[in-house]
């Protein structure tokens, strides 16, 4: 039998969801497990190797190539998970190791926006590119660099933090301890600090100031309603991020930049000012060559087919 | 006999260095023209070829694997100079064709700093590296971006233009039409447009106010002799260097950044200012493991051999 399957992991802060994958991108059978309330990583994988069990009958070297795994601050070269804020381990785990291990199946981890990069280019929109940016727009901002066809890790497998480039220098206050970190501008948190400074600035009206907790899916529904407040939020947010994306066009130069992760749903609303913006900066050579792609990937499989990607 | 020699042709707005190169990087004879003073590249390259067989003395493609050729806009993939500001010609210009037909060799052409890169990778300080950006300190600022032992040429071939990477969001206007450009302020004339600024603005002494015309080498030369004013024109020279070279590290995370170029030759009285600063603003991943390396490949003959280089 030959080894036409990979399972894609997914860790997240909250949960972690895996499935497993066939060549053309299908996803044959998938499930979930909460990241946290394991004592170890090792008790962790104990636990994943049963919801596996229960979920897909047992996994089989005959039939499967490997394991592809997406984990924040993940390093493609070691298979480490490095000081993962928003995991429940602290300091260096060596996850790939530990799944190859309980598994017994090759094992290939990286960061979660490189693997959203993969799934781009193998099942997605940058199927057939290049040259591409992949930039999700979460909690924080992450990105996936490819160049020449493969992945951009650097040196030492860190490359692509776009979210931690200075956006606006002394800006607000980022977790990494530095200022003005685009993450701080262009992410789902992003937006709402930006609406609640302006909140206590400014006296706009807003259907904005009923939401308790305020939320990135919020200002997107009010946006989508009209409200100005919102839509200024919007345009705000494009412009930060339209800059900083001209930035790196003119290091990089790709082909399109594709957008993934919950406020990359806003859509339009936000990518018309990312465009608008990321033009108005762009040095001649560039301009009206990048194309801005929203991900079609659906939501919910994204991140178990771009893990799986790294298999192939 | 086999095809051990490469021609290097470097085409810079002032005049034309070629040179023939063996595989061990030596040059085994060289020579020089005015770039300007001809009235198409057809005529230009009828000089080029005389100036050649009399170095020379005929160039045989038994010998010879190619030509390399870096210009200024230069462009990889098509063999193109496109809308060179300090080149005597208009437009795009086939410059690969025109060499390779004029000489009946392959011909590879690619932008002056991308055959920088060439040089160091295969003649020079990043022999062996595969994750590095070379950075030219010259009248403007150039860069090549190596990645996965690659130079990123992005989808249209023009990626890599860190000098046009906005360093000072609303800063001096560049002569790209935009505001703030890096090459504005950490170039040749960047760093005499700070002097020249801060001398209406200020009352500093310094040695410098007798300088007409005011250059680099004279800011660097008063600097060296611990004039204050020089030595602060450096400080804020490398301060926005380092800024700008922090956000570029955390997109590509290289090995290395090497420096060439007139303003390089400055070394420790710039690069410790660029190294402080960019220290400052890296994300903790990123920290104390970047080195920054000044060329030791010759002035004179690092063009040439990275131009040579393109051809292996």
């Amino acid at each position: 039998m030959t080894q036409e399957l990979a399972l894609g992991i997914d860790i997240g802060g909250t949960n972690t969801a895996f499935g497993i994958v066939n060549r053309r991108g299908e996803i044959i059978a998938k499930g979930k497990m909460p990241t946290t309330g394991h004592d170890t990583p090792y008790h962790y994988i104990s636990a994943l190797k049963q919801r596996l069990d229960e979920v897909t009958g047992g996994i089989s070297h005959e039939r499967f190539a490997g394991v592809g795994i997406g984990a924040p601050n993940g390093n493609f070269y070691t298979g480490e998970i490095v000081f993962a804020p928003n995991l429940p381990w602290q300091g260096v785990v060596p996850m790939a190791r530990i799944i190859s291990e309980a598994l017994n199946l090759k094992a290939i981890l990286t960061n979660d926006a490189n693997a959203a990069a993969y799934g781009e280019m193998t099942y997605g929109a940058a199927k057939g590119m290049k040259d591409f940016i992949l930039i999700t727009l979460g909690t924080g901002v992450g990105s996936g660099f490819v160049a020449n066809g493969s992945l951009i890790y650097g040196h030492d497998g860190f490359a692509g933090e776009l979210g931690h480039v200075i956006a606006v220098r002394n800006g607000r206050k980022c977790g990494c301890g530095r200022h003005g970190c685009l993450e701080r501008y262009a992410s789902a948190t992003g937006i709402v600090q930006s609406a609640t400074e302006w909140m206590k600035e400014r006296n706009d009206a807003s259907i904005l100031r009923d939401e308790h907790p305020l939320t990135a899916k919020a200002i997107h529904e009010a946006a989508e309603k009209g409200d100005k407040f919102a839509l200024e939020l919007m345009e705000y947010t494009g412009m930060i991020l339209g800059q900083t994306l001209a930035d790196a066009v003119a290091i990089t130069s790709p082909e399109a930049i594709i957008f993934f992760g919950g406020l990359a749903n806003a859509g339009d609303l936000l990518f018309t000012h990312v465009r608008t913006h990321m033009e108005d900066n762009l040095l001649n050579i560039y301009k009206n060559k990048v194309k801005l792609i929203q991900s079609a990937l659906p939501d919910s499989d994204a991140a178990i087919l771009g893990a799986s990607a790294l298999v192939w």
